[in-house]
This record gives C-alpha cells, structure tokens and sequence, in this order.
C-alpha cells in the first residue's frame, strides 16, 4: 500500500510503498476513504514547532504523520474485535500518538476501541474530522455536566474547525443566539454566509454585544480567553490548549465560572456522532478543499495562508 | 429602646437612647434575641480600612451597624407584612446596607423578605448566623447546579466562621472525607477536636494529601487561592471576596474549573435555614463567646486576637 511520509519541514514529503499491515487481536484494519488535516499538527510539522512546552518533532516524521482525523472501511479484523464487523463504515476517534503509523495512507490499522460506526450514507468530508468533533464534544459534555444549556446566548472566541464545530453544537443544545469572535474577516463572512452564526465579530474594533451566559474558547492564546472571560457572565469553557497563564481578575469574581479542559473519552466521540446521525453536526463544512496525498505540501501550503479550513487528503 | 453606635475607630462605642421604630409597610418589627459578629465588618470598621476598593468609614457610624446577624422574635408587624406572624421566631438573611440602622439593638425594623422564619426551639447561637450561612449556601447552591455533589473528598480554605460553615454544609451535601487548610494552629485543633473535618492542614509546613475534588476558598487572599488551586481537581468555587488577581496557570487546564461567586438570595437563606432545621448545621459552634452591647470593645479585640470565632452580642 502507500504510505504519506513527511521526510522535512516545509511539508515535503514522499509516498512510500509499504506491506499492508494486517490487524493483530482486538483490531481492526480500515481502508482510507479520507483523512482531515489537523491545522495544529500539520503547521507545527510544517515549521519544526514543538506543540508544547518540551515537544520537538524529528525528520523524517513517522510514516501516514500526523494523518488522525481518518474515515473509510472497515476491510479485515484481528481476533477478539468485536463489535466491528467487515465493511462498517467507521471513523478514528482517538489519536494514539505519533510512533504508530498514521492514516495518511491507503490503509490503517487500529484497535476497535479507537473506531467508532459512523453513518455510511454520508460523504467522507462529513466523518473524516470525527476526532476533532470528538475533541469538541469533551468541552460540550462538561458543559452539559454544568447544567450549561439550554441557554440564550453562547459566545465563540476562534473560527477555525472548532469554532465552526462549537457552533453547531452550541445550536443542537438550544442555544438561541450565537456570537463569535475572529481576527480575520473571511472567516468571519464564511460563517455568517452560512448561518453558523448569528453574529461574527472583530474583537479588536467591533462595539461588544451584551455578555453571553456560556462561552467556548477555540484558540488558547492569553488574548482571546481574557477577551471572553470579560463578555461571558457565566460559564466559559476553555478548549483552545493553554500555552501561557491567564488572570482571573476581581471583576471575574461575581460573574464568571473557567471551566478547565476534562479530557478525550469515548463518550465524546459517541455524542459527536450521535449529532452526526441526527444531522445537527455537519463537519463536511470544514473541508473546504479535497486533494490527493501527492499533493499535500499544497494543501498544507492552503491552510497556512488561511486559504482553506481543512483539506481532504484522500488515496489517489 | 437602647442602640449601640461605634463612635470611632478602635471599637469605641455607646448606647444611644432612641425611640423604638415602628414597621411601615410591608415591614417587621423584631425584639433582637443576639447579634453575632461579622469579623470582615467588626474589624474593617475597628481599624477603618476600607471593605473594597474606594470604600471609607464614616464616625460615628450609622446608629446599630455593622450588626446584621441578627435573631429575635417578632414583635410588630406592619401592613401587609405577611407571611410573618407575631411572635414568630425569625432571622435576618439580608443585610439592606449600613445607611439603615443596624441589629446592634433591642429592635430592628426590615422588610419581611430580609427576614426568614428559624426553629424556635434553637438557642440564638444557632440562629444569629443565618446571614453568613446563607452567604456561604449560595456558593454550595452554585457547587449543586454544577453537579459537585456527593463528592469524595472536599477542600476547605480557611477555617474562619465561612470554612466552619462550608465544613457541614459539605457533609450533609454527602461530602465523604473533609480537609481543610488555615495557618493558625488553634483553628485547627478547634475543628479536629470537633470533628467539623477529618484533616486540619498547616498549607505552609504539611505534606498536601490527594487532591480533593471539590473545593471552597473561605479566605479570598491570592496565596490562599492558589495554594487550593493546585491542590483541586475539579470544581472550586471561590466564596472569600476576592481583591487581587489569581493567575489560571498552564497546569490547571486539564483539571480545575473555578466558579465566581454567585451573589446573595433568598434561596440560599432557605437553602441554610433547612439545612439548620434537618439538624446538619449547627451554627452555635461558631459562636465562642456571648457579652452584652456594652462590651462592644472588648468581644471585638478577642476577635482580633483570634481568641473568639463569633461573639453573639446581646440586648443587656
């Protein structure tokens, strides 16, 4: 089978000619229908960043890296892995760490318990990113733990593949108004185009609407959290992974409730996918372009310049 | 009827001579059974520093103020003062502010909502805090709504009155395993030997146990908040009146959530005075000492040594 590898920064890469790996017991082997990028991984890749504090990336990188937001077919099982059964179609929930060989490839294999069924009538783009909304549904879970929702206004801080994630989900628990904020301004129309939204706002120059009772941090960064810590009276769920202290300020105090990130877990993935199934989530949205894996310097090229949200990378 | 008045600063006090008020409208008169002291206000105003930011003392201080935890028995009623009755045994759960006339008083005139009927049969100690307990209930209420309870292990930051609270409302919230940080020894033997929590730490010297699950900041100082910070994994809720910025660090991300206060209600008073009349909360353990009106002075210098927890004042 072949195999993406990313042999330098810059996202050069090669496509091996690899023996197809066969599923041992409690596995299962899946043929890639698509894999979504993951703008984190793949820039941090691109530009030899370490992805947090003490992380530093090797080159060659590890073959079908960091392809592991996959969806395809299941097409053979090791002993022992039930409950898949040949030809569900399912998606990778769970990302196992980057020494294992990852889905930017023809074929993958990985134990049951990392797959979850997804609906087989829905195009690839619609289940590839399964991960990500897995990786969002933890926050809503929390969130719903909180006694969150339903609530009037929910506020987003970043509209990237989680925003865009966080919106819909903020729609299907019965929010009735959604604000969010973004830097860049064509971010902010695609969303509003298509109804993600109600509202799309610029946080350096916009006036701020009135506070929101529930809000989603998507980006992390010092600046963007403190900026919806100051609009959100209630609770503010942080996603967008922490990189630096934030200030819990005396004006916080009797308004504010920081809700720290609780973790993957399958009963994320298992929500996510159910809202797939109900047709509340629709991740086919993110993916803005599809392209073959020889052509993934390209694609990653796409997403740096904010031209794409997500690509699909598919076999050729 | 016989009011006392804090004339200047170092507890300096008199009892003025004043006619006994009569309830207007929708007010109750009640024949003032013991006030307790409020360390945050008795001793601001014995120093004069101010409570918050750009707050200032004024002497002589407004006739019967600071008293606001106050018990006693109805004694008049205005028009349309229902649901209370004469003779009703009730608390004050509101402090209306201090331009009004205080509790430190043989009567005090209120709007029958600050007020809320308590278990006659309990002696005044028991009944005098209702105000602080509901001040510390509306924080447990908050902790409810977010789901913290029965918990396994509960932190407590300061066993001052506030902590003393937190302490039973903990149990009787199902709390299995109470600990509890303050600097001073005595604190902690007083709470050990009662069996208020199950460990009394030192956080300057003691070796930390497992992180607790739920946790209340009864001090409110940066240190004290950050010291339990790190020591919670899940939910805490700060209730001591926060004056300085906490920082919200990296390593907190994946296991805190830190839950501003939610402000004063009638629901936490009712919340308190059930938990009084279940037989779960014993306020008389806060109160170490009981001295009439004209030993003002000196039940508040045993305050500020730290050689009473709560000094219930009484008409002579």
């Amino acid at each position: 089978m072949k195999i993406l590898q990313v042999t330098a920064p810059g996202s050069e890469s090669v496509l091996l000619e690899v023996p197809t790996p066969e599923p041992g017991p409690g596995e299962a082997r899946v043929r890639i229908l698509g894999v979504a990028t993951c703008p984190q991984w793949d820039l941090h890749l691109r530009h030899n960043e370490p992805m947090f504090v003490g992380h530093q990336f090797h080159y060659p990188y590890t073959p079908g890296q960091p392809g592991h937001e996959a969806t395809g077919v299941v097409d053979a099982l090791g002993p022992n892995a039930f409950p898949l059964g040949l030809k569900d179609r399912v998606s990778v929930w769970r990302d196992p760490g980057h020494d294992k060989p990852g889905c930017y490839a023809e074929f993958v294999v990985r134990p049951v318990e990392h797959l979850i069924r997804v609906p087989a009538h829905l195009p690839p783009a619609a289940t590839a990113p399964v991960e990500l909304a897995m990786c969002v549904g933890a926050s809503f879970l929390r969130l719903r733990q909180l006694s969150a929702f339903p609530c009037q206004r929910f506020g987003i801080s970043g509209l990237g593949p989680a925003g865009l994630i966080a919106a819909q989900l903020a729609r299907a628990e019965g929010a009735k108004e959604i604000i969010a904020w973004d830097l860049s301004e064509a971010r902010r129309t695609y969303v509003q185009e298509r109804g993600l939204v109600d509202l799309a706002l610029d946080p350096r120059t916009d006036t701020p609407p009135p506070p929101v009772e529930v809000a989603l941090d998507c980006v992390g960064a010092k600046a963007s959290v403190e900026h919806l810590m100051d609009h959100t009276h209630g609770l503010l769920a942080l996603f967008g992974v922490q990189r630096e202290p934030y200030t819990f300020d005396v004006r916080h105090y009797s308004r504010l409730t920081l809700v720290g990130y609780p973790g993957h877990s399958r009963a994320a993935a298992e929500y996510a996918v159910q809202k797939i199934t109900e047709g509340t989530l629709d991740l086919s949205c993110l993916i803005t372009h599809t392209l073959p894996f020889s052509r993934y310097a390209e694609g990653i090229a796409l997403l740096e310049r904010q031209e794409a949200i997500k690509i699909l990378f598919v076999p050729e």
